[in-house]
């Protein structure tokens, strides 16, 4: 980028808020996201939204690609810099400006951690539900960008079904808001769910009216064995059909199970084709209630082993065998792709079945685990990058457990995006319609294309 | 409209299935909204997706402007045919086809009437919670189309909530294809809610896919009077607080409470200030705890009498209240508007003191009743659209309720849809980006503007 630039972007910003050195670049040239980098030109800090107003006037002006950024959590290379340009630093923007217990909303910045804004709504008894694994360190900007999940979506949905209302810089700097605190508001296209899930393609979010729930009163954890997969399959189906929505409804496969047991000796099976673990929370009644009637379910459904816990020590250790997955997985291998292919619920035995067979296909390690009660499975490939042979074989087994997602009437994202990660598989699940209609939209809101470009709809 | 035409259209969907009579095509030149009416050219049924596509390019080509309609029941002008052209009369698409209670979703066509899928449902123990009240006359697609909320929508939200994926044909006549069955899909931008309550300006929604819910096991129903409003209003807030959402919360102001006594005669002291109807629904034990924790509240917030409904003859007996309202007030005169202006809940107390100084100072006659839990509420002005300065009177009124609204920080529509209604107060919510930003996406999806044009978001 040429110094003029660099320049005009520090009377912007304030010198000590704009990073050039290679070092610090560096830094920002990645995220969660293995396979993916690419150097930025400057990675820029604003304070305000005047200021990134002013940084986006610049950037469209001179065709300067902007990636708005957070904590660089995301696993789909949605926030990598790939053709260089202004990585928009969003972590100034760190304040709570309202919570609101009349309304049951909060207002505040997008680079407030998840978990301060929830520490700030407990306090009234009051939750927000997405819950990422990444919740003590990801931004509310970039898991409403991203439309982050989390353990409680079944019940709870992901962060889509609670943002409220949006502040929005446009490509071409000027503000947009949306919304309100309105729980019923039907005015208007929806321009707040438009710009969530964008993945920073159409505008830059400086704030974010978010809705809150109760908190529940009470929680109940319940984990059940299974020798045989597919009578895991129907308990999970079986649970619904009782007309329970378990906050929490997890599955994790024998290849999972196996790599957990030897990570955490938890005290797991290692034959047992699956494990569910489930959670309902509520009034102590209801929690009461349900819990007995999933108890039952698995049981009719031949579950081998159930363990319902009595207290919390149980409870968090029926839970440290789902928190141990992913890093027990990760441990196996330099290089770990979470993927979060997504089917309707009833096809979970299906895409569990599917993923073994491209990892025996292709040689590759692969351990499913994930929100089985939503059908959000996270197949886990864990590989080394350094080793081509290795890894065209690992492309080749994610490009079968996208494909059989999408033909099983799934989808390629459940709560982590499409980012670049996924998106050779777009046109397989939009159709060439689909996708000419998203671009459409970002060409009509970007004519420049400099909101991270490349991203969930392709070149533009 | 030249003959050529019609013989095209003809050669589409069949000789029977266009209208082109004077007498016929009155009766699709308005629809529930007065003083809004305009005949159209043609009123052309379609059988299936293939000739609504058909019937597009031909009228993309043509430039000839088209409008979706379902049964008419909308009270935003949605549907009139203001440019002449085109009626979509979309009642042939008229079948479910699928209910999933494995996934906890239907599939079915835009003609399907609101009441019919209900009633499909039901026998698996679910419900599809939008329940405007229409629901008997009204169309699935006419519904979400207007994004149609109801009774329910505190706990239950509007259609918005309940669309996982659509069908839709796009002005150039190419079929788009949203969502599905996933509980969890966050890829691409979210055109399922980008359609969904587009009121027909972005494409004809061909197809719908909805999420289901359990039906509650148990209801039970309260009425409140209350000779003061701000005690009512405080009431609203503090069962909130107190965290119940009761699935309805309605409040009928002095105006409504006369008019309402005076037509129905069920017993309401007619110097009440307000009259709070709640129902709280659940599983039984929960449902209990609630009722008793909203009397609590309401004796708390000075509620002069409370009743609470012990079997299904006496919760009829409360909701006949409620149901009178809109005849009542109808009754009075020729001529109703009923207006759906939306506040954050914590304001409904000033919107309804708003509304009463709106009535007085222009000498119109409004009764205010609706969905206080969720701000939502229903201004209903009566009057006589042959009385021209009468109507000038209440077009000031209108204007005065909707600037309030927007002035609390509420929104022009919780539950009806702009139209043509309450276009002319969109920039004052949205401001001139919002507008700008909103026209942007009609002009790049559909150029030639022939898509219910005028609506929503005005010319273009």
């Amino acid at each position: 980028m040429e110094s003029r630039l660099i320049n005009d972007l520090k009377k912007i910003v304030g010198e000590q808020n704009i990073l050039t050195s290679k070092e610090d670049l560096l830094c920002y040239a990645y995220d969660a996201t293995p396979g993916f980098s690419h150097m930025p030109e400057a990675v820029v800090s604003p304070a305000d939204t005047d200021e990134v107003s002013r940084v986006l006037i610049l950037a469209n002006n001179e065709k300067i690609p902007v990636y708005p950024r957070g904590s660089g959590t995301n696993l789909s290379a949605g926030t990598v810099p790939t053709k260089g340009g202004i990585v928009l630093l969003m972590t100034r923007f760190n304040k709570i400006i309202e919570v609101d217990d009349a309304n049951l909303v909060a207002i505040a910045e997008p680079g407030v951690i998840v978990a301060e804004l929830n520490k700030a709504v407990e306090e009234f008894g009051l939750i927000y539900p997405p819950d990422p694994g990444t919740v003590t360190t990801a931004t509310l900007g970039g898991t409403v960008s991203e439309n982050a999940g989390g353990l409680r979506g079944l019940k709870y949905g992901v962060s889509k079904h609670y943002v409220m209302g949006l502040e929005v810089v446009l490509a071409d700097g000027s503000i947009l808001k949306t919304g309100g605190k309105n729980v019923k508001d039907v005015a208007g296209y929806d321009l707040t769910k438009l710009f969530t899930g964008a993945e920073g393609t159409l505008g830059v979010i400086t704030r974010i009216i978010v809705k809150l729930v109760p908190a529940p009163e009470a929680k109940k954890s319940m984990m059940a064995i299974f020798s045989n997969l597919d009578n895991a399959g129907k308990a999970i189906a079986a649970i619904i059909a009782s007309k329970v929505i378990p906050a929490t409804l997890e599955i994790l496969d024998n290849a999972t199970i196996r790599t957990v047991e030897d990570y955490a000796k938890v005290g797991l099976p290692i034959e047992a084709e699956a494990v569910l673990l489930i959670e309902v929370d509520g009034i102590p009644e209801v929690v009461e209630k349900e819990a007995a009637k999933v108890t039952e379910v698995l049981k009719a459904n031949h579950a081998d082993k159930i363990q319902v816990a009595q207290d919390a020590a149980e409870r968090d250790k029926i839970w440290a065998a789902r928190r141990a997955a992913l890093p027990a997985l990760a441990k196996l291998r330099p290089t770990t792709f979470t993927e979060d292919a997504t089917v309707p619920r009833s096809k979970v035995p299906d895409m569990i079945r599917a993923v073994n067979q491209a990892a025996a296909k292709y040689n590759v390690t692969i351990g499913t685990f994930g929100h089985a009660g939503d059908g959000n499975l996270h197949p886990t490939i864990v590989c080394d990058l350094r080793d081509k042979a290795e890894m065209e074989r690992v492309y080749q087994a994610m490009d079968e457990i996208f494909t059989t997602a999408i033909r099983l009437g799934g989808t390629l994202s459940g709560e982590h995006g499409i980012g670049l990660g996924k998106l050779k598989y777009m046109e397989d699940q939009f159709g060439a319609v689909g996708i000419r209609t998203m671009r459409t939209i970002k060409k009509a809101l970007d004519p420049n294309c400099i909101l991270n470009p490349g991203k969930l709809v392709g070149e533009c």
